[in-house]
C-alpha cells in the first residue's frame, strides 16, 4: 500500500499541496467544504501536471489516487501527513485540529499552511500539540520549493526530522525556522516591500507596473538565484561582506524608506492599486497569467538546474534520489532504457511541438547515460577521458508535446577501440517518435585528440555491443538523408 | 566617426557602464583617479565580454575603442554621454560637475549613478543644470537592464527622450521615475528588506544563509519574471487585484515587521553578518561567485527570452533592432548567411565546449531564418503553414567555446514541391566547426500532414535553389554516418 496524505481545505494552496503529493506517488484524500472545491483543486492539479513533471530529467513515480471526502474524519483516516490550509482564523484552525485529532493517527504529522501564526499559538488547546507544526508554502506550491518548517519545543526532534524527510521526498525544501515569530521569515520581507510599494502608489511616485519593472528588470533577477546576502557579498568585492556592510550601513538611518508609518488602506488607495493593475495586466486573464508564470518558472528552474545552482541544485538532488540506478543491465541482450522523462514545458516551439534541438538534447542525455553505465561517469571525465560526438543522424517520425512521457531505448551498434556507435529510438508509449544514430570518439580531454578508453570501459562496452549484435539492425541505421 | 561616452570614476559600476557602451560599439573614454582603475575596470569588462554578447541571438556591433585619460577635461572632450559614478558625497559630485561642464559639450548628457541623491540636489550649483540627470544602474551593470532615469523640471523633454533612446540602444531599460524621492524606487525596497534582514540576524531568528534560501527558493523566483503586483494579481484569482488587496490589507497593521525601529549597526552585528556570510559562501572566491552569478543570469535571461517575457522580451526587442534585415539576398548565387552570433555561456557542457544539442539549436535558427527569408515568417505560420524537419545529419568538425563568434552559411540543395533540402555550415571566422544537412517538409498546421507551400514561398525558394545549383556540392552532403 502506498503512502497517503490528507488535504484539509485551502483551494489554491490546498490544491498545490495535493498536486505535490499526488505527482510524487502519494494517495491524496481531500476534505474541503467549499462546494466548488473539486473544480478549483482540479484546476490547480492540472496546472501542476502541465508544469511539474518536466522539471525532472527522470520519470516521476506513478501518480497516486485522488479522492474527495465528505467529512474530515473520513479524509484523515490512516494518512501519514495532514496539511491544514483553512482560512487564517486562529479559533477556526484550533477547532479543526480538535476534530481531526479525534480521527487521525497519533503518528501522523499535521502541517499548517499558516503564513502568520506561530506554531505555539496553533498547538494551544490541541489534544496532542506535539503532532502540529507550521509548514508554510509559497504559491504556486507545485513549483516553488520553499517550505518554512516552524516547530516548537513540543515537537520531538524525531518528528521534525521525519517531516523534513517527507517534504524533501515530495520535492520541497524545508527551511527549518529555529525560533518562532509572527509571519516566520519570508513574509516579513514581503510585508516590508508591500508596505513600501503602497506608499509609492499612494504618494503618486510610481504605478504598479513601474514597481514591477523596478523589481523584475533589476534585483529580482539577482534574488532568483542568490538571495540578498550572497549578492551583497559580491558587491563588497575582494574586501568581502564586512566591507560592504560598513559601507552600506549608514544608509539605514537615512530617510530612504517610510518605515515609521503605515499607509491607511482607504477605498481610494484600493482603487488606485486595482486600476493600475488592470491597466498593467488586464490584457491577460488570470489563467493566462498563471500559465505564463509557470512557463517562466519552469524555464528559470531548468536553467538553474543546468548550472546546478540554487533551486536548480535542489532539483538535481531530487533526480538523483528518484532516478533509475546507473548499472549494467542484468540482461545485456536487450536494448538499454537510457531516458525516461516528461517533455518539459519549455521544449515546445512555434510549431506547437517539441523543438528539433530538444530531440538531440534528449538523445544526448541518452548517450550520457549509456556512457555512465559503461563507466564513463563524472569521476572518469574528471580524470581526463570522455567521448565526443562526431556525427549524428536524426529521423523525425512523429510529433510529441509538452507533458508527454517519453523514453529512449539504446542499441550499441559498435563499441571498439576509440569508436562508439549508438542507435537511440525515442517513444511515447509504443509510438515511435524519432531515431538518433550517433558516432562518438573517445578523446583525451587534455590533448583534445582521439585516444583509447580505459580498459574497464572498453570491456563493458564490448559486452553490450556483442549482446546487441544479435538484435535486428534498426530501420534507418547507416542511411543518408532522403534514403529509405 | 562612432559615438563616444566618458566614464567618470566608479570601479565596478563605472566598469559596467564602460562595458555596456563598448560592447554596443561606442568608444569609451575613462577617467578614474584610482591607481588600480585600469585593472579593476578591465576585469569588469572581461566579465562582460564573457557573458553579454551571447545574450543576443544576433551579432553585436564591433567593439568600440577603450581609452584611459589622465584628466576629466581630456576624457569628456567631444563625447555624447558622460556617466558619473564617483563616491556618494554630494559636495564631491557637485565639484565634478563644475569641472566637467567647463570641458564637455553643452549637448552631452551627464548621467549620475547615484543610488540615493535626488537630481535636484545634483543640479544645484551646476553651470548647466539642464544637462544633469540621475541614471541609476544595478550591479552587474553589464547584465541587468534596469536604469532608474530621474529627471527634474530643469531637464527638457527632448533631452529626456534622447537619454532614453541612448540607454535603450545600449541594451538597458530606462524606467522613467516621474517624481524625485530619496533613493528613487528600487532601493526603497532593498532598504526595507535589508533592515528587516538585519533584525532577523540580530534577534537570532535566521542566518544569512537561511535568509537567502527563504528568498531564492520562494518569492525570488516569482520576482525575477513578474515583480510584486502581477504576482499578487494571480493570487487574487478570478476575483482579481481588488479581492487580493482587501484580503491582504489588514495584515499591514499586524506586528509582522519591525517597522517602527532601526537596528543599531554595532560591531557585534557586523561580526555576526560577516561570519555567517563566510560560513555560507566562503568556499567560493568573489571571482567564482561573480561567474556563478553571471552564468545564472545568462541562463535566466535566455530562458525568459525564449518565453518573450519580462527582461527576455527586452532582449528580443534589442535583437530586432540590431539584427540583419530579413530579405532575399541581392546576389542569390552565394550561400546565405543565416546566423551571426556569439556562443552563450550556458551552451557549454561537461566536456568544456558547446553541447551537441546547441549545434542543432543554431542550425535550427539558421533554418528558421531561411524560412523567414523565403516568406515563411510568423504571419505565414499563424495562417496555418510551416515546415517540419524530417531528417538531420550533423558532422562535428571542430570544437567551439562560450564567447566565440560563430556564423552559419546556408546552401539550398533542393526546394521543390513540399520539400526543402538545406545544407548549413558553421564557422568561427574561417574555421569550419560543423555541418548540418536537413530535409524539411511543408505541412498544414491544421491537418499536421504534408502540403504544398504558398506560391510566393515556392517561388522564392526556387530562386535560391536554382542559383545555388551552380555551387559545388558540399563535402558530407548525402552521406551516411561513418561514410567519407
Amino acid at each position: 500500500m502506498g503512502k497517503s496524505a490528507a488535504i484539509i481545505g485551502g483551494g489554491v494552496i490546498g490544491g498545490g499541496w495535493a498536486a505535490r503529493f499526488l505527482l510524487m506517488g502519494w494517495d491524496v484524500r481531500v476534505f474541503d467544504p467549499d462546494p466548488e472545491a473539486q473544480r478549483k483543486i482540479g484546476e490547480v492539479i492540472d496546472n501542476a501536471r502541465r508544469s511539474l513533471p518536466g522539471l525532472s530529467d527522470v520519470a516521476l513515480p506513478d501518480e497516486g489516487v485522488l479522492s474527495f471526502h465528505e467529512t474530515m474524519s473520513e479524509a484523515v483516516a490512516g494518512v501519514t501527513w495532514i496539511q491544514e490550509s483553512v482560512p487564517e482564523r486562529l479559533e477556526l484552525k484550533r477547532k479543526v485540529y480538535q476534530t481531526l485529532q479525534v480521527h487521525c493517527s497519533a503518528d501522523a504529522i499535521i502541517g499548517s499552511s499558516t503564513s502568520g501564526f506561530k506554531p505555539s499559538e496553533l498547538q494551544v488547546c490541541a489534544t496532542r500539540p506535539e503532532q502540529i507544526v507550521v509548514t508554510h508554502p509559497f504559491n504556486p506550491v507545485y513549483l516553488l520549493p520553499l517550505i518554512e518548517l516552524v516547530p516548537t519545543d513540543a515537537n520531538a526532534p524525531e518528528m521534525i526530522a521525519r517531516a523534513k524527510d517527507i517534504l524533501t521526498e515530495i520535492g520541497m525544501f524545508p527551511l527549518h525556522v529555529r525560533a518562532e515569530i509572527d509571519a516566520h521569515i519570508a513574509d516579513r520581507f514581503l510585508e516590508a516591500v508591500w508596505r513600501e510599494a503602497l506608499w509609492l502608489i499612494k504618494d503618486g511616485i510610481a504605478t504598479t507596473e513601474e514597481i514591477d519593472n523596478a523589481i523584475r528588470y533589476g534585483f529580482g533577477l539577482r534574488w532568483a538565484q542568490m538571495g540578498l546576502f550572497e549578492t551583497y557579498r559580491i558587491a563588497g568585492g575582494e574586501a568581502g561582506m564586512r566591507h560592504f556592510i560598513e559601507q552600506f550601513g549608514p544608509c539605514l538611518s537615512w530617510p530612504w524608506t517610510k518605515l515609521m508609518d503605515v499607509p491607511e488602506l482607504t477605498d481610494e488607495l484600493i482603487d488606485q492599486v486595482a486600476d493600475q493593475s488592470d491597466a498593467q495586466s488586464g490584457h491577460m486573464t488570470i489563467r493566462e497569467l498563471e500559465r505564463a508564470r509557470d512557463n517562466n518558472l519552469v524555464t528559470i528552474l531548468r536553467g538553474l538546474k543546468a548550472q546546478d545552482f540554487g533551486a536548480g541544485a535542489l532539483l538535481n538532488a531530487q533526480d538523483k534520489r528518484i532516478g533509475d540506478p546507473v548499472e549494467m543491465p542484468t540482461d545485456p541482450s536487450a536494448r538499454v532504457v537510457t531516458v525516461r522523462r516528461a517533455v518539459p514545458l519549455d521544449w515546445t516551439d512555434y510549431n506547437g511541438h517539441m523543438n528539433e534541438a530538444r530531440y538531440l538534447q534528449a538523445f544526448g542525455d541518452a548517450t550520457d547515460r549509456l556512457m555512465e553505465i559503461v563507466g564513463c561517469d563524472a569521476d572518469y571525465i574528471a580524470s581526463g577521458g570522455s567521448y565526443f560526438t562526431a556525427e549524428t543522424h536524426i529521423r523525425h517520425l512523429d510529433e510529441v508535446h509538452a507533458g508527454s512521457k517519453i523514453h529512449i531505448e539504446t542499441q550499441v551498434l559498435m563499441g571498439e577501440g576509440k569508436k562508439m556507435h549508438l542507435f537511440h529510438t525515442m517513444y511515447e508509449g509504443a509510438r515511435e517518435l524519432a531515431t538518433g544514430e550517433h558516432m562518438l570518439i573517445h578523446v583525451s580531454l587534455e590533448t583534445r585528440k582521439a585516444s583509447e578508453p580505459a580498459t574497464q570501459i572498453a570491456t563493458a562496452l564490448a559486452i553490450l555491443a556483442d549482446a546487441h549484435a544479435a538484435l535486428p539492425t534498426p530501420a534507418g541505421a547507416g542511411k543518408a538523408i532522403g534514403v529509405k
